[in-house]
C-alpha cells in the first residue's frame, strides 16, 4: 500500500448533501490518501453548498463553482487546489471542466463527459494545450483484474481476438423511480436535459464500452444498436442492446439494462481469443476465470504473486482478503495522482476515454433512431 | 420415481458405432424405463448398421431404415415397434420421419427437425392426419426447473414479460475440428448439405429458441442477426447474436457460439418482467433464481415440495441430490410415452416445435444474408 | 458410454411400494443397460412384494427373500438370476446378503452393510469362500471427479497428505418426521433396532468416512467423536463431529448432520496436502478444484481429456453437459458389472469398504458414549 | 456515508516500514475521515520508527511509544492525540495499552489482546476505570452481513441455536516461510514470544471464535482441541480444529489452519437453528444466504432496504458495488469513533471481546496439551 507524505490539494463540484457519487469520489480521492478535499461548490444551490461545506468540515466551502474558481486562483500558488473534482450530473461537466483547465487546474470529471462530441472534443485539446492532467472516472477499469485482463490479452494469452461479451444487468429503475420525488439519482440521469442522449447507454453503457476498449484494446468499426423505453413515461432508453463489429475482424454484444427486476450492479465482460478467453465480473472482482483450448480453467484472484505488475500495484492487501468497488475507484484517483506528479506509467482513463464514450453513446443513438442500422464508428469530434 | 410396468416398443435410426448422441438418446428411453429398444437400423452403411445392432443385442437389426420400416411393418402390431427415435443427421431426418409417420408409427425426431419450412409443415401435417405422436427432443426444456420457470411465467410470478437474455457458449469448434479427420460430430455439423443452412444457430441456436418459446410463451415478431464463421475454411456461422423482438413489446439478444474457447455447455436463461426476474443455467441446472421487486433473490431448488406439478413430476430424487442432462434428456421420452399412452397433459417438444426452430433458423439466416437487417419472422411453412 | 449387449440377470430384495432407494438402484442398474431386473421380494409384507413386482412388471415377484432363494436355485442357471441387489433398511442386509452369498450368487448391498463387526466378518469371509463378487453402493465414490480425485492424490499432484476436511450437511431430520406415521426414511433410519447404533453417523457419517478413506487412502488410527441428538425423542444422533487421526500424521474433521435446516445433501470433500489441495462437492460434482503452492486454482470438469482414465471410463456425456447422483449410482453397478464379468480392473466399493465403514460407527460410537475420549479405530471383526 | 467534519486525532505504535497491518489500520481509520492521524511510534527501532513517520507525512513522528505517551501529554489537551492504535505484534500490546490506558487515552488494539488472562483483566479494569472507550480490531465483525446475521438470530429468525460450524482456512504458512528470512509476518507469529502460546489458533482461530461469539451470543462451555504442528521447525500450531459446546445445549465445530495449500482467506461461519440457518463467507462478504424450514433458500445482499439498522449503517454504497475487507475494518474504527463521539450504541468489539478471546485461545492449548480432552471455558481472568 502507498501513502504519500503529502497528498494533493483538491477541490470539488457537486456532491453536496443529498448526493450519492460525491460521497463515492471523496473516499476514494482520501482512501490512500492521495488527495486532501479542500475546497468544494458542493451544490448548484449557494445555501446548501456551503451548508454542505460545512457538513465536511472542508477548509474553504463557496456558493458556486465560479466562485470556488475565482476564489481559489486569488490564493497564493501553494495554497490553492491543484485539481478539481467535477461529480455533478452530466450537464454541469463541460463548463465547469472547461473553466478550470483554461485556469490550468487538473480536471478529474464523472463519466460520461458531455453531452456533445464537439464539447468533448474541446476540452481534449483544451487539456492539451495547458498540458493539465485529464482523468475520467471509468472507475470499473481500476479493479486490478480488469488490468490483469488487459495484460493478458496484451501479451497474447489468448490469442488473436474474436468475441467480446459486455452486459450491464441493473434493475433500480424497473419502476417509474423518478415520477416519486424522492430520487435524484433517478430524476436527472432520466432526464435528457442533464444526462444526455442516452439513458441506460449513456449510464452504464458507456461504462461497459470503456471497459471492453480498455481491456481490448479493439477498435470500434460499427453497432447496430436497439434501444428501448421500458417504463412507461420514461424520456430516454432505459435497455439497450448493441451489435458490436470490429477492426479486424473481431464481434462483440454489449448488453445493458436498468430495468431488470433484481439485478444489482452486474457487469461482466468475456473476451474470447483463438487460443484462450476472459471472463471478469464486477460483482464477484477478486476472481478472473481464464481458459485456454487444453487444460482447465483457471480462477485468477487479486493479490497473487503471479499477477502483471499493474494488477499487482492496483492492490493493496493480501488475496482472499477482498477488495471491492471503493478500492477500485481510488485506483482511479491514484492513476491521476501519479500523472499529476510526473510519472509516465500513470494508468488511468483519460480525456481521450472521455471522447470516445461520448462518440459512442451519439453512434449508438443515431443507429437506434434509424430504427436498428448497421451505424459506422468514428470516435471523432 | 415412475417406473411402468410395460415400456413402448421402440426402434431407431442412426446412432451406431461412433456416433455420439445415439447413446444418450437410448439412456433416456431406458433411463425410466419407459421404452424398450427392440430395433434398429444404425448406421447409413449397411454392414455398420447390423454390426452396431449386434453390439447393444438388439432383437431386430436391419441394414437401412427402408428395411427396417418394411420388416416390422410385417410383424403383427402387438410384436412391431410403436415408435421410431430418428437420431441421425439432419438431412435424414424428413424422408425418415415422413415415411415412419405416413406408416403410423409415433416418432422422436432429434433437433432441428429438417432443412425446410416446407419439409417441416409436411411433416406436421402428416402428424395431425395420422394422429400419431410426434415429439422433437428439445431436451433441455426437459429440465425439471426449465418447467417451473415456465409455471412461474405463467401464473404472473415475474409480471408482465419485458425482456429476454438466452446465451449458449460452446468452445469445442474453435479449431477447425472438422478438418482432421476423426470427428464425426464436427464434420456433419459444419456440412451445409447435412447440417443445414445454419450452423451454430441450427445446432444450438435452435436449442436457444426452443427454451425462450418454452418457457415465456412469447411469440417472437422480428430479428436482426449477424452471423460469423471465425474459424477459416469453415463452411456454416459458428458463432451468432440475434436481437429479438417479441409481439407485446417484449425484446431480447440470443447469442450463441461454438468458438468461445473453453466454454463447455453454457446455456443461460435470463427472463426479466415487470415485478420479477428468473435466471437458470444448463451447467448448474439444479438451481433457479427468482428475483423480485422486494426482498432477496430465491433460490429454488429441484426437487423440493414448492414447487410446481411439472417440476415434481420431471424429479425423480431428493433435493441436494443433483439431476442434470440425462435425466433431462428422458423427461423428453417421458413425456413422448405419457403421449403415446394417452395422457392428455403428457408434456414435451411437439413438432409445431420443430416448425417453428426451422422457421426462427431460416429468419435468422435472411436477416444474416441481407447485411443484418430487421426481418419479420413467421412460423409459418 | 457402454451399453453391453448382455445385461447380468438380478433379483432385489426390498425397494418396493413407498420405498425410496429401491427406484435409485434400479435406475442405476439399467442406466447402462448393464443388469436387467427379473426378480424380487420387493417387500417384508407378502402381498404388498408381490403387488410391487407386478407394478414393475418384473418376470418373476417373490412374497419373501426366502421364497425367491429357493425359487431362484430352482431354475436352470442360464435362467436364474446372478446377482442380488439389497435395498432393505439395515437390519435386513445380513441374513440376506449370508444366505445369497452362502449360494453363490453375486451381491450388491447397500450402505452401512450390517450392525456389527461380527457380521461383516462373516460376510467378507464368506464373500472370499464363495469367490463371489460383493459391492456395497458407497454411491459417491462413484462420481468421475471423485475418481479423478483419488488419481491425483496417488500419483502425487498435493503431496503427502496433511488434512481431510469431510463435510455431509442435510437438514431432512431437523423436525421430528419419524413421528408422523408418513415418513418410512425417517421411521427406519432413527430406529436402533433397524438402523443400528448410529444414526446420522451411521447414515451419512458411513459415506463420508468411505470417501476419505477411497480417496485418500489414508489408514484411520484413532478418533475423538460428539454425537449430538439434537431433535427430543430421538433415539439416534442427529448430528455428529468426529476428529480424526491418521497413521503417518495426517489430521482431519468429519463433521455430518441431518438437522441442518435447508441443507440438502451437501457432501464436500477437502485434502490439503504438502504441495496441493483438491476440493469436491457433491451438490456440484462435475467440477474439481485444484490448487497448488504456485499459479492459480485449476477448476477440472467432468468429460475432459486431461482428466485420468478411471474418470474418463465413469462419464457418459462431453464437458458441460452434466452427469449426476444416478449416473454416479450406475457407476458403482457398473463396476460389479464389470467384476462380474471378470475384468481385473473392475472399480466398486467392496465388501472390505464395508467391513471398515461397519468399525468406523462402531469406533465412533464407542467414544462418544465415552464422553468424547480418543479412541483407537482397527478395521478388525 | 457519513463523513464527520472533525476527525479524532489518533496516534499509532507498530506499523512503520515493512509491517503490512498498520497500512490496514490508517486506511481504515482515513476510509470514513473518522480519525486524522496525527503521531506515530511506528517502530520497536527508533531510527526505523522516525523515518516511517517522516514517510508518512505524521505531524508528529517518535522513536518509542514512551516518547510519544510523553510527548502527547505535554501537548495542551486540545492538540494531543485522543486515542491510540496499537498494531505492534502481540506481545507489545500490553505494556502499551495499559500505559496508554493509564493515562486517559482511548485505545485501539490488534487481536489477539495479549498473552496471558491476569493481562487481558488488567487492562479490562483500567478501562472501566479510566472511562475510556477499548476497542479490539476483530475486524471480521465489521462486515455489514455479519452485523446481520447477529440481528436474524437476535430477532429469532432461525429459532433455538443447534449447531455452528466455523471455518478458516489459510494456506500462506504450508512451507516454513518463517525461516526464509525476509517475511516478518511469518516471523513473529510463529514465535511464541511475540505471537503467544497459539499459533494458528491465535491468528486466525481468535477470529473464528469472536465471530461465533458476536453472530450467535452463544456463551462456550467446553472445548475439546486438537492442535497440529504440521509443518517441521515450527514452535507453534499451524492447524486447529476444536469442538465446542454451548450453555444451552448448543454444539459446534471450529477449524482453522494455516497450512491448507491454496487457500486464501476463507473464514465461513454457519450457524443453524431450529427453524433456519444463516452461511456466510468472508470471501463473498456481500452475500448472506438465509434458509429455513419451507420454501427456497434466500440471499440476502449487502446495501439491501429490507436489511436490519445495522447492517444497512455499515454501508456506503448501493447493492452490487461491492464492499470488502478494507470497508468492515473501516466499520470497526468507525464503531469506536461513535463511541469516542459519546454514541451509546456505538457497534464495535470491546475489550470484553478481548478477555474472551485471550482465555480461549489458553483454554484450547490446555485441551490439546492434554492429549485432546474436554475442558471447561471461562472468561474470566
Amino acid at each position: 500500500m502507498r501513502e504519500p507524505p503529502t497528498p494533493i490539494r483538491l477541490g470539488m463540484v457537486g456532491g453536496g448533501q443529498g448526493a450519492f457519487i460525491g460521497a463515492v469520489h471523496r473516499t476514494a480521492a482520501r482512501l490512500d490518501r492521495n488527495y486532501v478535499l479542500q475546497a468544494g461548490a458542493l451544490s448548484s444551490t449557494p445555501q446548501k453548498a456551503l451548508a454542505s461545506a460545512r457538513d465536511l468540515g472542508l477548509a474553504r466551502g463557496y456558493g458556486s463553482w465560479q466562485e470556488m474558481l475565482d476564489g481559489e486562483l486569488a490564493l497564493p500558488p501553494a495554497e490553492r487546489i491543484e485539481a478539481i473534482s467535477i461529480v455533478a450530473p452530466n450537464h454541469v461537466h463541460f463548463p465547469v471542466a472547461k473553466a478550470f483547465a483554461d485556469a490550468g487546474f487538473h480536471v478529474i470529471c464523472d463519466k460520461p463527459l458531455v453531452h456533445t462530441r464537439g464539447q468533448a472534443a474541446e476540452l481534449a485539446r483544451t487539456a492539451h494545450e495547458k498540458g493539465i492532467v485529464f482523468g475520467v472516472t471509468y472507475n470499473y477499469t481500476g479493479y486490478p483484474l480488469v488490468k490483469e485482463a488487459r495484460r493478458l490479452i496484451r501479451e497474447g494469452a489468448i490469442g488473436k481476438l474474436r468475441k467480446v461479451v459486455v452486459e450491464y444487468h441493473q434493475g433500480w429503475l424497473a419502476t417509474r423511480a423518478e415520477a416519486g420525488g424522492d430520487n435524484k439519482q433517478a430524476e436527472w440521469r432520466t432526464d435528457p436535459a442533464r444526462s444526455g442522449a442516452g439513458g441506460a447507454i449513456g449510464d452504464i453503457g458507456s461504462h461497459a464500452e470503456n471497459l471492453v476498449s480498455t481491456v481490448t484494446g479493439l477498435e470500434l468499426e460499427s453497432v447496430c444498436a436497439e434501444l428501448t423505453t421500458f417504463v412507461p413515461g420514461r424520456r430516454l432508453d432505459d435497455d439497450a442492446t448493441v451489435l458490436l463489429r470490429f477492426e479486424g475482424g473481431a464481434r462483440g454484444v454489449l448488453a445493458v439494462s436498468q430495468v431488470e427486476v433484481g439485478e444489482e450492479n452486474d457487469l461482466r465482460l468475456r473476451v474470447y481469443g483463438e487460443t484462450g478467453s476472459l471472463d471478469w465480473r464486477q460483482e464477484d472482482p477478486n476472481r478472473l476465470v481464464l481458459k485456454s483450448l487444453e487444460g482447465p480453467a483457471r480462477v485468477l484472484t487479486r493479490g497473487n504473486g503471479y499477477l502483471g505488475d499493474a494488477a499487482k500495484a492496483a492492490s493493496r492487501i493480501p488475496p482472499g482478503h477482498p477488495e471491492a468497488f471503493l478500492e477500485a475507484f481510488a485506483n482511479v484517483y491514484a492513476g491521476v495522482a501519479d500523472a499529476i506528479r510526473g510519472d509516465p506509467r500513470a494508468d488511468y482513463p483519460t480525456v481521450a476515454d472521455g471522447v470516445r464514450g461520448v462518440a459512442f453513446i451519439d453512434t449508438v443513438v443515431t443507429s437506434a433512431r434509424n430504427g436498428g442500422v448497421w451505424t459506422p464508428f468514428s470516435s471523432a469530434g
